[in-house]
């Protein structure tokens, strides 16, 4: 195949995804939005549909007609370069585009981004190439999105409606270990300089020198076992254990366990997008926040990692681990919550779960790194804007895409945030 | 027919008529909730059929077995005494029960209700008629809320959806002409204590009387045409003219007309069922505020009347006018904006339009009259717990169901609500 | 003494009172606003102060010139046609002026009203007189919400600093008896045609005709030691017993007891002007809202009586009672709390303290009488504006400086208000 | 003297100052909380004595008996482990203790803490010296607080009062150099491992290397007179200058320019201490928030500095600058604006006014360092549980109290934050 019909394929392959991913869910559920932070299914459809649009076919494309003219103002999502956009909190009051239109809506740039990608000028496509493959990136964050949206979107209605039926496996408890780490002057960040280094984000580089103090980190996630133990503990009454903005947080919502959390009876139980379980106590902790899993650091004795102490960890592991499917057929029936840690010979040898499961994390703040630029335009609002206030998570997660993450991915969200699949490992000073 | 027979008969017609006002609807339009006052159709659907269940299923059939146990608590509007419910700002989170669902619900009841009107016991019967009485003009008045919500959650769509195509008769201005009336003490209210007197909310009554001094009443609709009037004369930037809680408002949301219109070029356009319309001279305005009235009325040098007054003036006139069809196969199609006056040979002869087109906000507040007792139980909860900050609007609009008003019909609503079919008529002192 | 020389002595001892009023205060408690609705100490001095200068000084007296250029802006309450005005819940970020020249301001008003009293043309003063009575009528509005609202100042400090000392008698509870009245149309209101009637607020007229039920209304106040019973009935638990927007601000707000009372070992303790004391069954219930009284009435299987049966029921009885005394010597150390009634030979004789003790809450809403038509000018803002959303007060209340009050004097506030001193009498339909 | 003379000296140095700077003020400015953020300044003068009594006298002296039991409540300001507190936004509420009580009390723990410092025993005075120290260094950062706090209460006021008269020295603008620095390994923080390094707060250790990449920065503060330039450039319109949680509060907030400006005519004015003057061009720009500091660097193509960057460039500085006096005759007298940069023979040699005039805003999110642990006890919560969501700033301000600053001395903010003495200094990477 040449680079083109490589493309073609790996676009149609991502776009089927993030319908395969929309097809249990009724009509329904694909209009409401939970909170402000959520979107509705539909809109997701529609704004990555309109990210192709906007920048691809809009620009690359002069006699592209877009398919709808009320369309930019609906599903673009923050970019202030791209003009006036509705209101986030507000998505959910919106009932038309009906999902059948969003439907004709992506068959119709779907088609035309086939066009482009085989018929447009070569100088062109040189162009374009790296704007398709950010596109299909922006995609594969959006199908997670997706999952964590309409999980919220579930667990708000009383009736406990699942998005679909998956098992829920079991496993024993594993023993934690620590992995020591000299430290020293470390390279941290994706190459941006090296063609071949692959694809990455901006926020990802410029890759640059970091010193590091000698440091160890758990060989596992922290596990919903332990996390009973802090909340016995009084783990959420108790002020010392908490950054003062967590404390206020905590006690002005009632949290008294993570999100999804239940305790019936005697047991706890979660909500899953399979419905409503036991939690078992072998399976990593999600769905805290960072002020939640800084507590549980500071109980535990320990401290979460920087993102740089993470990186250093992970740089030599292989990229695999518990994601979402990688083909349509598999996704939407894939276990969207994370599993317990494959028990292991060598405890403390390396990191268990660094890629997969849950997102980890990190006590780094997220900010530029030396010497980064946004790129020019629109597109460059995509992460640069952001660095303020939020904390990075490492990692990925159950239901990342498979082949979306790498060693130097940098995901984000403000410290109080508990609806990503946020978990969490320590780490210590030597 | 037997009575059995006839309550049958209007049982499925009444029904009928709901599931043909939700028919021009997509499925997405009736699960939005655009503002807390507003609830999605499917809501609407189904809370009328919790009405029957909870007060009619459950008490009079020992083994009826409800549709689904979790339904009492979604469905409760507002009754204390029916237990537990879901918050009310929150019906637009609910993705289930599916419209489908909804649907097999009403359908579970209907033959349920069916049975229970055929076959219960004559003495049973005896007291269950009133309920059922009750419940179908519950349901008729959430036809009324259903069209009126609808109308809300398209308008806040910027692309415009029309509910329905439907024309948009103009006709000339009609001089306005006055009624006089002497006064003195007259009866208002349904006489309660007659039975032959026919169905009437419990806020009707009891007959009482009110001493009224002489006042002329105008005997049309205040229209569009004298409200740009009102606008242009700076009727929205005078303190002067406004309640002091009108002004408060006026300025803190920034209302510059009524609700649903907007300045275009030259033009004031105005959003209906039919899509957004040119506004014409001649039509009565709608979609304003009680502070809104009393402020026009004030700057035209006159006042509104109170709700004796109004009762008076209408009490001997037929109760035909603008409504909402009475046939299930009319119903969506119907004009659902209110038309000009018809002309008259006879200026100051009888009010013209007192029922139908737009509810008519009155000067007085809703409280209870004389002697006024709440029934016992949840059903008592209809109407007295509201007199409170409410004012009372007369009259019926084009989109109440025929035959559902009387001349002692009270509405109600807090007077800055607008998203009501709410007009004015003036009235003055002699 | 002429009429003019009366009404300078009649303007000093006004003023003087005020001057009274705060002088137990420290300058601290002068610059304090506990909340929205509560204005600091210092700004009522000025505000009234305020209120002779724009309203006579100024228009009258060509030459006068203003204390301060900034005032009229800081100390205007609600006249927008006095320009604008400083935004009322931010008058406790005010620490200027000072209270020494608050003082300042008022000494200097006082000779200029003086002169103006005294010098002013024949034809003027005509015009003038009725000005000079509505400001001094006002500045004892302002005494007594100058006294409700330090008591607000002073009870949201954990330290519960009184006011002054001052005894607090106890008495025996007496029976309550009911007054019947066989209802008919009956005069309400002031006449304003009267030359001779005296004073009276805008609001109180015109005079006209209401038709009354029979009804009997009860010959003293609800008691503390009812409302004990009441709570202990579960009253603040039960939504059976309450208005929907009364359960609302019942539930939002924790209400649990009148405003200021305390549940301390098994005893209710309320804070007063002077400090915290325990509280006595024979004493009027204060600090009570409307919500409170209207369920509270609903519980006692009777309601509040309309603000026509009260002044009927009120109208042939001497205005005395215990309300503020009227000698600045004394003003200050008197009573600030309601005293138990006096015990009767004739119970449902008269109504016993009709006037004075606590403001009783009507079932009425504050709402025009027929005819009622606002003055021109800034003046015309003084009453008609606030007929929206409140309900009427009739009696007068302990702190009400005597001589303020008449049998047509209507207070009124919105339901859910109680750092006024409203209580409640019941009444009944016969 | 000996060092016990030496620190009684020092304490009583210390607490005169606070006393000299609320000299100024009138009662009524000591009471008034003009936003959340802002304390009152008793309650300043207050909170200060309490810290002393709480950790000092209460633990060291057995027999001491507190001023006030009531003061324990109100004067804590956000220490959990010493028990419940008075809520932060209701300080202003507070009329009582007065003025004159707040006196009596920082002269009773006055006399208190001169008897333990004299008496104590050898061993135990061995725990209190470094608390001792930590109380004057904590009163000291108040009163940097209580100058930032009465600026903005007055501020508030449409009447413009002045604090205080000071002049307002002119200069001609300076002209901007870059100091070049190499970067690599570099050492940062406070050395609390070294007996001689002298009090720093424990957030500003442990020492630790940090790498820095090649980098310069600027010699002296932007001015008034650039920060008018990207006014004029449309810098508070143009979305792609800001972050985005930024581009939120300046739209939302009506941002146009710095905290105090105004623009009259044709001129820019500011508030001051000193009443509200002409902005000129040459002074340092001063009250404006870390995302109008980060969106004016991205205008001028540049960034802020790292606090990394910006220690190791002032490291080897002399702390001299424009602080606060330090004697009680001169502080309230002193000029509390930042002043023109001193011109220079040599641009580029050294950092202008690194330290005083205004604190400069850097790049880093305030973390902790590497090794960090809070200390046991309430102690602990002075500094760590609010490393979250807040920006550090370098260099102190001219409000800052002399020989209070040192090079790793790390102030943090809220990036929203403009009340307190921020402005900024460029950097860039080489």
């Amino acid at each position: 195949m040449t680079m083109r019909e490589t493309t073609i394929d790996r676009y149609w392959h991502v776009r089927a995804i993030t319908e395969a991913l929309a097809a249990p869910l009724h009509v329904e559920d694909q209009v409401v939005q939970s909170m402000p932070d959520v979107s509705p299914t539909k809109w997701h459809r529609a704004h990555t549909t309109w990210f192709f649009e906007t920048f691809l076919l809009g620009p690359a494309q002069p006699r592209y007609r877009a398919f709808h003219p009320g369309y930019a103002y609906l599903f673009n999502s923050y970019y202030e370069a791209a003009g006036p956009r509705h209101a986030r909190p507000e998505r959910g009051l919106l009932s038309r585009p009906t999902v059948a239109e969003v439907t004709e809506y992506r068959e119709h740039v779907d088609r035309a981004m086939t066009s482009l990608i085989a018929d447009t000028r070569d100088d062109v496509w040189l162009d374009l190439a790296p704007l398709v493959e950010l596109g299909l990136n922006h995609e594969q964050q959006h199908q997670e999105l997706l999952l964590m949206d309409i999980k919220h979107v579930l667990s708000v209605n009383p009736l406990d409606p699942a998005y679909h039926e998956s098992p829920f496996p079991s496993a024993n408890p594993s023993p934690v270990g620590w992995v020591a780490h000299e430290g020293g002057l470390v390279d941290i960040g994706h190459d941006t300089s090296d063609p071949a280094a692959g694809f990455a984000f901006d926020n990802e580089g410029p890759r640059h020198s970091v010193y590091l103090e000698p440091f160890r980190i758990a060989d596992r996630l922290v596990t919903a076992g332990e996390w009973m133990e802090f909340i016995d503990d009084g783990g959420y009454r108790r002020p010392e254990l908490w950054l003062s903005d967590g404390w206020h947080v905590v006690t002005a919502r009632g949290w008294t366990a993570p999100l999804y959390w239940r305790s019936e009876d005697d047991d706890w139980t979660v909500f899953t997008l399979s419905g409503r379980r036991t939690v078992t106590a072998s399976e990593p902790v999600v769905h805290v926040s960072h002020y939640e899993a800084d507590a549980y650091a500071r109980w535990a004795g320990s401290r979460l990692p920087t993102e740089f102490e993470w990186e250093h960890a992970a740089r030599n592991l292989p990229v695999g681990g518990h994601f979402l499917p990688g083909s349509p057929e598999e996704v939407s029936l894939a276990p969207m919550h994370p599993t317990a840690a494959p028990t292991t010979d060598r405890p403390g040898g390396v990191p268990r779960q660094a890629f997969g499961d849950v997102w980890e994390w990190t006590s780094s703040a997220y900010l530029p790194y030396p010497r980064f630029q946004v790129a020019p335009g629109a597109v460059g609002e995509y992460n640069g804007k952001f660095m303020s206030s939020q904390m990075v998570l490492r990692g990925g997660a159950c239901i990342t895409p498979a082949r979306h993450l790498r060693a130097t991915y940098r995901n984000f969200f403000p410290p109080a945030s508990r609806w990503l699949f946020g978990g969490l490992r320590l780490a210590a000073s030597e």
